[in-house]
């Protein structure tokens, strides 16, 4: 399964919207494309969002080179095609922070071909350090997973929606291979269902075993004692810990808590948001009411009735048992050990 | 709007599967026709399910009444029938309450217009009295609710699922004519959608506030401060007051405990069932893989991928602030409180 993959200069992208009943790719030659797949949700998850960023701005920059020839020209034009990508969704910080990557060491190229095999080797990088990441995430994850375990998961943090195996997925897989999982629970995940439509795709496609459950079963599924722990993925995370994820992820911590189940976030350090104290301070996408109203099209609701849609929430890091990374594990994460896990990095 | 109706010898039900997009009647004229409706939940809600029972009996009564002349063989099949009906759906105890009132005083009967006269008046009785109960809960539920509050229900516990005003939206309703109702959150309740399609639908008939969330966002909308109150229905309610309720309300009364939210029962005397010491005694309906696997048809997932399909759980009495019945309100429901107003009932 191939969510993301670069090819003759152009960005394929597995659609999402339209798992798991059709495998249909789409074929981006122009940037303008790709904001419109993560607007859309055909490319979603935030590492893997933050991939096609990546490719993104380098086909804009690739589209620039064709009638631009002025460096000082070409970069001014290159920074509005960057921020038009930015602004394509606001939770998930790696799409900013690949951005930011992709034009950090841009300064030194004295001419477009030079910054555009800068460009070309950075998305490369981020692809395959995604890649990495994410089987780091699966082993330093597994070594928490007992055997014998049945695990919950929300959303989809899977290759879907990183570029390798998956965030939440990878703890799994990883954990799936060293014999340890009985069964996964997805959660749905309404209004786009990418548990129901994504998760539980990416789980029978591997013959690891998946059981869909609606949201508001997990609370009696943890209840009657068939959840041992809790994997999601992340969007975003503040430098004290608190997560922001799928709409949802903060009322099964919550559940944890009462029913004494370890609560786990799988996220790389692209999804690390130092700059931001708390939680509080992340932005929460809220997104169309015909999301609410509608499911692939078919009316779930009269079409003037109100709704409310965020497509994120906040979990504090007092609910977290513990924050898995590619560099290793936060256990009960806060402030202070966060910025411990950061000053290491940096050594 | 009229969910249920006796009328020239036929009950006309509403068909709530079709809810909100097409308002249209079933007409039954044969008791088997009742069956039906109540398993497809074309009739649903524990006190609806109740009534409808108690016409399709009459139903059936009448039916037999064209064939059999013998008294004792007309019970004996009458007993039959009534046994069809019991085992149409398992978790509402309102269903069997129902059965045992119309048959409780049947042995009086001479001959078999005496004994249609009598069901018939009973099955009257019912129904008036669900008018009555939904009001007065509507009343003592009313003055538990403060101004300008914000109510959080779940699944449809209103006109649809009753013969009168509801029990959870019969305490808004009056709450809502007292002035108290900033706005009504209705979770949409997967894996049918009653809050989606039924709550918000009979809420805007009354021009009383409502926004639709999914099931998820619960948790979320509570830790932003805007619920003030969770107001729900029952399907059946044990000795201890553990109180089986629509897949979902498990959670959010674990959700309500977090966040300092009084949780609220409002439910009929017909929904209790003292035989029973415990939720742990309630069995729980498990329906179809295809309500989890598809909405009116569409797919969902994959259509062999594993699902899990409770269709109500049981809220231990710990966690509920109140039952609002039609007697009054039970504060903080434990075993001791339930048995004296119980006795209280037979003074």
């Amino acid at each position: 399964m191939k969510t993301i993959e670069w090819k003759d200069n152009t960005l394929i992208l597995l659609d999402q919207t339209k798992l798991p009943t059709v495998e249909e790719y789409i074929t981006c030659q122009e940037y303008k494309r790709v904001c419109t797949a993560i607007k859309r949700l055909e490319v979603r998850g935030a590492p893997a969002i933050g991939a096609a960023a990546a490719y993104g701005l380098l086909l804009g920059a690739n589209e620039l080179a064709a009638t631009t020839h002025d460096l000082a020209a070409f970069k001014q034009q290159l920074a509005v095609i960057k921020q038009e990508l930015a602004l394509t969704r606001p939770t998930a910080v790696n799409l900013c922070w690949a951005l930011e990557k992709m034009t950090a060491n841009l300064d030194d190229c004295q001419d477009i071909p030079n910054l555009l095999q800068k460009l070309d080797t950075t998305a490369t990088a981020i692809f395959a350090e995604d890649v990495d990441a994410n089987r780091q995430i699966g082993e330093y994850g597994a070594k928490l997973i007992q055997p014998d375990t049945n695990i919950l998961t929300h959303c989809n943090a899977g290759a879907l929606a990183t570029c390798g195996i998956g965030t939440a997925l990878g703890v799994i897989r990883v954990a799936h291979e060293q014999g340890k999982i009985k069964m996964v629970y997805a959660d749905e995940t309404r209004p786009l269902l990418q548990g129901a439509r994504l998760t539980s795709y990416e789980l029978q496609a591997d013959n690891i075993p998946v059981t869909v459950i609606t949201d508001n079963m997990a609370g009696w599924v943890m209840k009657q004692g068939r959840i041992d722990a809790i994997v999601v993925g992340a969007d975003r995370i503040a430098a004290n810990g608190d997560t922001a994820n799928k709409i949802g992820t903060y009322s099964l911590s919550v559940l944890a808590k009462e029913h004494n189940i370890p609560m786990y976030i799988a996220a790389p350090l692209s999804t690390f948001d130092f700059e931001l104290h708390s939680g509080a301070d992340i932005p929460i996408e809220e997104r169309d009411a015909a999301e609410i109203r509608h499911l692939h099209g078919v009316p779930t609701t009269r079409p003037d009735v109100h709704v409310y849609n965020p497509a994120f929430d906040v979990t504090p890091a007092e609910y977290i048992t513990a924050i898995i990374t590619e560099y290793g594990v936060i256990h009960r994460p806060n402030s202070k050990n966060m910025l411990e896990f950061k000053n290491n990095l940096n050594k």
